[in-house]
């Protein structure tokens, strides 16, 4: 039986991982909103029950928390387990425990965070540097490979850590403290008057600035300020990685880019490192050259999931308009990276398009990753699969990022872990608090109770089976005295949305529908978005996706799998007919098809001519399903865009 | 100035890299054929007057040279420079200067062999074990890395040299004598009764039973055979390369195999070696395997240009169908070993189709690489070129295998020597004796004189401009008595070619135009290619060039740089309208181009709404050149496939 027990907690109203000094915007805390039913709810529960665990379980199991014991044993040796970054992975499942414990007050979590932090804090040398692969018996010295050795973006995860828990249980508390002399060890060593140098992953940028805001110690941003301007210049060793400087950000200070390049996740933690650094010391030029790289990255470098990484090769962005769907990357961690930016964005400007990419990215990117038992995860989330993976591939650690198969762990692990503090704290992402109200960004039935700061609390509650229906109640529980703002985002693809409130129904445009005034105890305010399945066609110049559709329906983008096609039938016979609408047959989305009759003929054996392929002829309806329920029922092959027939 | 003394000289009739015991045809020798001027005989002089010595210069400044005398002399370092496999650039040297000095009795590059051959010889250990990155000093021991460590992949190319030296100036030679011990070494080590093991990249089959040929010592072709059967049972250790067994084709038995898979170049050699093994031994079910293969592979697994290789990851073939432009890899070595398989099918089955695919790889993979000055190279040959390279990717030894600028030499630095061999012997690709006749496969003006094998002599003189013209003139220089075959392959993209002989003038169908009677000295037979700009369409199951059409003209495909495109018009901009025919004025190739105007409405910011791109409008004349032709003149964006207006 799971003991729940909320004496302990803090004050959580204001808990979260990310609370901004100052911008248009401040987060809903863990404690003013609750999940109660629907999608995200599902997602985070089956997190508490099953994804926290089968982390620990797979991370003792394969002696990465063993590490942390051998470094206060001091038998550190040869063989040990895991990669240089395994440290990070055991600290992202204590930031999921923490915000865990703090979202529930679940004691078994708050046990097993505790035993965590006190295997973690034994390893932590007496100078406050902590990292297991690093600088103990006969291992490489520390520092010695800032290209590739991961110890601050260990640490970065580590400051992360102790930020939930200071937010949930307050200062005084032992991880607190090791992540405190984490901190100050990186202070005294990288300061402007250390080592002038920088981490090949950006992780401790954010990781710093957040301490900074939880502790109220600015010699933590300072930090992260140090590091942020040092980079872009050189200071790594480019030809440490295949792709040279680019691949970690190095070859263009952070405020001169244009776009985000090379490893994604590397360049969207640094951006959301730096979104934190430029709000809390005002720098406006930062800050708008972050706005400027958002807007070239999504325009140009972004799939239609919201996923970002074009390239297996260094796991990294590609060109303008190099966005193919089979080779797409679009690794789970990026997804999240990706929410961690915009979200960010979002608090410093109140601009809705954060919140349009952010819904995109949990529904299409980070809800498609864990498996419906919470035990397998994809890494790489393609847009297209030609050949259905092999069950097999989903058995037991997978030595790489294959897609087409969850599996339960990977040899470079950092999806699970990162999902599992991300479904924790899922709606501190789901809501802002300023300007006179509350504005609720994503739909998901639960309960609100905000604080607006002037001592009034605005509280109500949401129905909706959002996304499978656009109907979204809200009854208004604790109708604050006076004019109080109520906004409701409307997302960017729903034209036609309408607004019922007050006696009347009308229409409301994407961006956010307002509502303004004095409201009463049990009113309702309903907001009906429309969700009517859709065609989605490509920029003509992403030249992969050239001559096809993909079919939406709402926040989720759907496909195609070849389990749904007629016996016989592959998926690379099949074409869509854009003359008729996507439509709905019992309960699914359904479009029509057509298929190429075989082989079209070419002229010699290589497979290019002189006439283009044969016409298509027989006419078959295709079942769309949502990207995220991909190879819920085996592995398949699968299509999000579909060829037309023209 | 340049001696060239042929008097040392074997026979060099039948000289040649490949020389099956039996076969279709017999390849025409070294010595029965001259290059004298056109396409290939230009890229044959660079390469001798630059190639050669450029590669020996940068081997001797790296210090690759210098690892044979450092094993020589026992001082063996921890820094050896270069990679592993640095030591078969030297050996890919030494046998292009084996066939330099067979080719033209050039004294400089036998005296070059010969100071190579001595440096090398000086590092043989007594057992006939050679290598200098292993089993010396305080390096790691012989054959402790099998799946990386490349030292029979080494050994593979040392013999080759020496098949090279044999069949120029005889077994009586040093290079031939370290060759004998290093395959002895081999056969003692991995027999039947030793190590049951093999290379985690193949080559020292292809080496292997190449010198059994030359040497006339079956126990070679019984070790090659050994090892193509030991394959593709899980021999190699899977998890020490990022993509596990397929990547070095050690997951299925190669007579089991559907298509070529993994590594390009590995699964390439590989074959070419199976083809040698399968010959000789008379094994017609793996011929049949290999010839199935190749249908599959290039069917739906090669480019327009021949390239094979679609994923920078793991230097790979990617799924059937997978075929990106952008990111097409069609490293320059894997053209060469296409070459090397594609020749050796054609010699034991006759079949035009394999000399068809050979004429496109060469012009439009082999002989892109190469710059004008023979001095820099192409690593991979993508088909598209988003951003033009930096000027500077072209300066000094380069890291990676990058694209858009040809470059000095790489830290892999493969293709360079590769090219150097396959250039010096070029004209060994170029035609077949057999089957009563001469078979001419590829055009270049040249003189021949064949021997028939019935004590005959069949000489002719080529003259043509080919591929810019498309006449080649053939004038009979020795009339041998009798009845006599003179075969012209018609290219397979050759519709409407015509035959002119005897006073008559005729139609002739891809394949082989035929002329078998008795000969008359000075009589001239004129093949008649059509040489009109054409279009050609990709399958439609090609995902990545949907809705593009691409230009050829002869054998060579086209492409439109950005060079070329008026002012202010970028590439992405670009289609081309396929209701006009492409045409030729001053001497280029053209097209009715259509541009775009400008960005084309999006619902938002991602670049993906609700209606397709806007009409385009203005039209513009493009200008394409021939691909092999690309960034010759400076660094340029480029595509082959060009979107249609549809």
């Amino acid at each position: 039986m799971t003991v729940h027990d909320t004496s302990r907690l803090a004050d959580r109203r204001s808990s979260g991982p990310v609370i901004p000094s100052q911008g248009r915007q401040r987060p809903l805390g863990l404690g003013e909103t609750t999940l109660t039913s629907g999608f995200w709810e599902r997602r985070q529960r089956v997190n508490t029950l099953a994804t926290l665990g089968h982390c620990e379980e797979w991370m003792e199991r394969l002696g990465w928390l063993a590490n942390f014991d051998r470094v206060a044993e001091g038998t550190t040796a040869p063989d040990r387990p895991g990669w240089c970054f395994s440290d990070s992975e055991v600290y992202k499942l204590m930031e999921a425990l923490a915000w865990e414990y703090g979202r529930t007050g679940d004691q078994e979590a708050d046990a097993t965070l505790h035993r965590l932090t006190a295997r973690v804090a034994r390893a932590q040398d007496p100078d406050g540097y902590l990292n297991t692969c690093y600088g103990h018996g006969d291992q490489e010295g520390r520092y010695t490979d800032l290209e590739n050795g991961h110890e601050l973006y260990c640490t970065g995860h580590l400051l992360q850590a102790a930020v939930a828990r200071a937010r949930t249980v307050g200062l005084d508390d032992p991880l607190v403290e090791v992540a405190r002399r984490a901190a100050d060890h990186v202070c005294d060593t990288f300061g402007n008057h250390g080592r002038q140098q920088i981490c090949g992953h950006p992780e401790i940028e954010v990781g710093l600035a957040e301490l900074s805001r939880a502790l109220g110690e600015p010699r933590y941003l300072e930090q992260s300020r140090i590091f942020l301007e040092r980079r872009g210049r050189g200071t790594l060793r480019g030809d440490r990685v295949p792709s040279g400087s680019p691949y970690f950000q190095d070859d263009v200070p952070i405020r001169e880019a244009d776009a985000w390049r090379g490893h994604a996740v590397r360049a969207l933690y640094l951006v959301a490192g730096a979104v934190d650094v430029a709000v809390e010391t005002a720098d406006d030029e930062l800050l708008a050259a972050l706005e400027r790289q958002w807007e070239h990255t999504v325009s140009r470098r972004t799939y239609l999931t919201g996923g970002m990484g074009s390239r297996h090769q260094d796991e990294g962005f590609g060109e303008d308009w190099e966005l193919p769907p089979d080779r797409a990357y679009c690794e789970s961690c990026a997804g999240i990276a990706s929410v961690m930016v915009s979200w960010r964005l979002y608090l410093a400007t109140g601009e809705v398009r954060y919140a349009d990419l952010i819904e995109r990215t949990l529904y299409n990117v980070v809800a498609v990753s864990p498996g419906t038992d919470g035990r397998a995860f994809f890494y790489a989330n393609p847009l297209h699969q030609r050949v259905p993976a092999s069950e097999q591939e989903g058995v037991g650690l997978s030595p790489r990022a294959k897609s087409g198969v969850r599996a339960p762990w990977f040899d470079v692990s950092c999806c699970p872990t990162n999902l599992a503090r991300t479904f924790a704290s899922w709606q501190t992402f789901s809501a802002g608090v300023g300007e006179g109200g509350v504005t609720l960004l994503q739909y998901s039935s639960s309960t609100v109770r905000a604080s607006l700061g002037d001592g009034r609390i605005f509280g109500f509650e949401v129905r909706t089976d959002y996304p499978d229906d656009g109907l979204i109640r809200i009854r208004i529980t604790d109708a604050p005295s006076g004019k109080v703002g109520l906004r409701l985002r409307v997302p960017d693809w729903a034209e036609g949305a309408e607004l019922q409130e007050g006696g009347t129904r009308r229409r409301v445009d994407p961006g956010f529908a307002v509502v303004e005034r004095r409201f009463v105890r049990d009113e309702e305010i309903l907001l009906h978005l429309p969700m009517k399945a859709r065609l989605t066609w490509p920029d003509p110049r992403i030249d992969a996706v050239r001559g096809c559709v993909a079919v939406e329906r709402g926040p989720l983008v759907h496909c195609v799998e070849s389990i749904d096609l007629p016996e016989g039938v592959g998926l690379d016979d099949v074409l869509l007919d854009p003359r008729v609408a996507p439509y709905e047959r019992a309960g699914q989305v359904r479009a029509r098809g057509v298929l190429r009759p075989g082989d079209p003929p070419v002229s010699w054996s290589l497979p290019y001519g002189a006439t283009e392929g044969a016409v298509p002829s027989r006419s078959v309806e295709l079942t769309l399903s949502p990207y995220h329920e991909w190879a819920r029922r085996g592995p398949t092959a699968m299509r999000v865009w579909i060829p037309v027939l023209t």
